[in-house]
Order: structure tokens, then sequence, then C-alpha cells
């Protein structure tokens, strides 16, 4: 039987079936890909195996850090986000995901690069932030916490963080932190304190009363348990799972008349 | 920038270090799949994103159920596996790692077809749980918990499950019969509702007084939570793991000495 197999170097129809897999982006940081992917199994919601979205996952974390290079004003990393998605694409995957939003300070960049679609998580997050409030949107109070380089170039900003007044500019600053702090726990393999951590932080951002509070950085995703239930806090991770979900369920609708256009 | 990227069909030493990465066969199930992923970042133990383990995980889970195949004596998911895994040995991966316990009833075809090691699963539990009883491992006392194809086919035998006296194997029988209702609760998406299930079979379970348990499926193994930290549980995901860290450490010290052979 073996010797009947050919040995192919990019997924088939026979091996995705009819429909272009979905590519992740990995590896920023591990245990948030495994988060990412565990949130896209749970909500798919099909009832067996083979029903779950096809998906090709590289995880070559040997990028450079996301936050510190952006702090010094240095690119490499894009390179090397731009690498592993142009390995994705031509792996046959139909759109790319990446479960990092630091990374999607390059979300620009990254869409002019790429002929698959980017399934933009931090775009999208923030719609569904403003569509919370609906024509009050303007007024919504939102906390973010993640990297410093999410924070300092604002990549949830807009969402009217400054509507707590004066004094809160340096409490931000305070819980910004120690989420940076918790980020660091996390990659470094201490989930236990820093879950412990991020349910203080989380109380301590609650004290300022905003209308939701976004866990801007995934590293806080993969740590966060039941509190991404919680009607205040916005996961990134959780919409982005929702978003690929989308994406797939509309190429399926899509697929009878347009098979033969998105076929692997 | 973009244009001076090279797009690649395959890892590159730049994209992947200098070493071959981790080739995953996903999809077996996709919960099951991400539980592997996060406990292989959880036990890599390392200080930054950088140092975490490159892997490519296809998960393309149209693949006929495993259980049911072998049942009527159908071969048909090994060709897909082997599709699979040929995939990912062409994309670059060093060593292939399968995530499911009952498609190790084809281990040994496995082995057979690729040129990339199998890191088995299977092997290396049972070896775990023999060892774990020394020169008394003949004695041992275990059941083990999975699919109906891996229990009619003897996935763990020889682990002396017959030690418990002539009044237990239609006992052993329902224990099992209810594992395959957790399976299939958790192929359905009813995680909570299998995680009650769970533990309440493993005290079932317990009343027999084993040594072990094995948690057989790794579908048990996606929802079974603090229950792989006791003593008498056996968990496949956690030594497939720790397997995988261990051919990575060894590659790592070995690659000053034969770099090139085993570059990307």
């Amino acid at each position: 039987m073996v010797d009947l197999i050919p040995r192919r170097n990019s997924p088939s129809p026979g091996l995705l079936g009819q429909r272009k897999p979905l590519g992740v982006v990995g590896g920023m940081g591990s245990l948030a890909t495994a988060k990412f992917l565990e949130v896209l199994a749970r909500k798919s919601r099909v009832e067996r195996d083979q029903d779950h979205i096809p998906f090709v996952c590289l995880s070559a974390p040997n990028i450079p850090d996301r936050s510190q290079a952006i702090l010094i004003g240095s690119d490499a990393p894009l390179r090397q986000i731009l690498e592993r998605a142009y390995w994705l694409e031509k792996a046959g995957c139909g759109a790319i995901a990446i479960p990092c939003n630091t990374a999607h300070l390059w979300a620009t960049e990254i869409k002019q690069a790429l002929s698959a679609q980017l399934i933009d998580m931090v775009e999208i997050t923030r719609q569904v932030v403003e569509d919370s409030r609906g024509s009050e949107a303007r007024t919504l109070r939102s906390i973010s916490l993640g990297t410093s380089a999410s924070m300092q170039h604002g990549l949830y900003a807009g969402l009217n963080n400054n509507n707590f007044g004066k004094q809160f500019s340096r409490s931000l600053t305070e819980l910004q932190h120690e989420a940076v702090r918790i980020i660091t726990d996390v990659k470094s393999g201490n989930v236990i304190d820093a879950q412990d951590k991020l349910t203080r932080l989380v109380h301590a951002a609650r004290s300022f009363d905003p209308d939701k509070i976004i866990l801007a950085c995934s590293e806080l995703s993969a740590i966060c348990g039941d509190l991404a239930d919680d009607n205040d806090i916005v996961d990134p991770i959780n919409i982005l799972a929702d978003a690929c979900i989308d994406w797939w369920t509309a190429g399926s609708h899509a697929f009878g008349h347009v098979g033969q256009a998105i076929m692997g």
C-alpha cells in the first residue's frame, strides 16, 4: 500500500477536501497558539472529527521579540512573519490567522504582501468592541492590557481610553506595567503565578468601572480561563476563532457555486 | 521590503533555524491536537518564545473514523494518515508525532512507510507504565480507557489487565463502554458533560484498585484537566510531549557534531 501513495509537497484536494485550509502563523507565543487552536476546536460546534476546520499551523518561533523590535523602530519580525505566511500560502492555505496582537501593528504591511486574506484579529476585535455599544460607541470606556509596543502604538486606541479623567493615566500605566510582567511570566512558563496576577490585575482595572477590558496580548488570552466568559472582558483570541469559523462557513456556502475557484 | 522576501515551498534554515521541526499529524481529534500542543508548550520549560520547539501541524481532519475502520477490518485511515505524514516529511519535518492512540494500531505500517522517525506514543507509554513498577512490572494492574478498537485490539494489552480476577471482565466492559460514550461527547462538543463523566468513570475504575489507569484515547487527555497529575493516571499525551522534547533536546546536543546532516 505504501508505494501507492504519492508524496506530495502541498495539500491536495484529496488531502484537505476541496477547500483551502486555514493557515496559522504560530509561535508568538507557543502557548497562545495552542490556546487559539483549542478555542477554534471548541467553538466549531461540530459533531464529528471530520467536520472541524482544516488548518496548517507553522510554528517557527525564532522570530525576534515583536514588542522590543517595535520599540527600537525595527521591522525585523515583519520579514520573518511574512516568510511564514508566504510558506503557508505556498502550502495551499486560503486565509492566514496570526494569534498575536502585537504582530498586528504590521497588519497593513502583511495584507499588502499576501495574496491570501489576513483574518485581521485586531481590526475585527475593534469592530466587535465598537459594535458592543452601538450608537454610544464614541463614549465607550475601555482598558487595553498588552505589550509595551501595543500600548505605546495604540493597537486598540480610538476606543476612547481617555474617558476616565485626568487622574487615570498614571494608574493605567501601572496596570499596563503589571500586564507586561504577567506576559513575561507566561512566556517563561510561570503560568500559575501569571493566572493569579491576571485575576488581581483585572480586579484592579475594574475599579475604574470600564465598559470593556481588552486582553490585548494573546499570552493573557492563553491563561485567562473563565475570565473570558465575563461580559466586560474582550478576548481577541476568541474573536479571531469566531472570524476563522465565519470565513470557513462562508466558503462552505460559496463552495457549491464557485468550488473550482477555491479548490486546494 | 516585501519583494525582497523569497517565497519558499518548504521550511528553510532561515525560517526554522538549523533544525528540522517536529511534524504533527493533527485532527484526530482537533481538540486533542490543541491539548497536545498546549502540553508541549507548557512542558518545554523555556524562558523565551524563541526557544520553543518549532513544529508544523497539519490538521486535515477528513480522515475516516479510526475505530470504526479497524472494527470492520478497513485500512482506509492508514492511507490518509500516511499522506499527511508524507506531506510533513516533504515540508522538512524531522520527526512525526500523532496525538491519537487509536491511529497507533497502524504504528508498524507507519514506521515502515516513513523516512522520518515516528515518535511512537503508545510504545513509549507502554514502556513508561512498565518501568513504573520496575522488577514488579509483570504484576502491574492497569485499566485502559479508550476507543472500542483500541480496547478490542489490545493497544495497551500486555500490561496485565487480567490480574483483577474473574468477576472483573464484565465490569471492565462497562467501564470501557462509558469511556466510548465520553469520547463521543468530546468529539461532539459536549466537553462539560464529558469532564463530569470522566471524573465519575475514573472514580469507578479506582474501585478495582488498579496500579495505573491509562487514558488510552487523546479525547480523554484533552478534557482530563488536573486528573493527569494524579500518580495512578497515565496520560499518553503528556508522555508524547515529553518524548518530543527529548527528541528535540537530543538533536540540540547532536547538532554541534552533525549539524549539516540535520539541517532543514
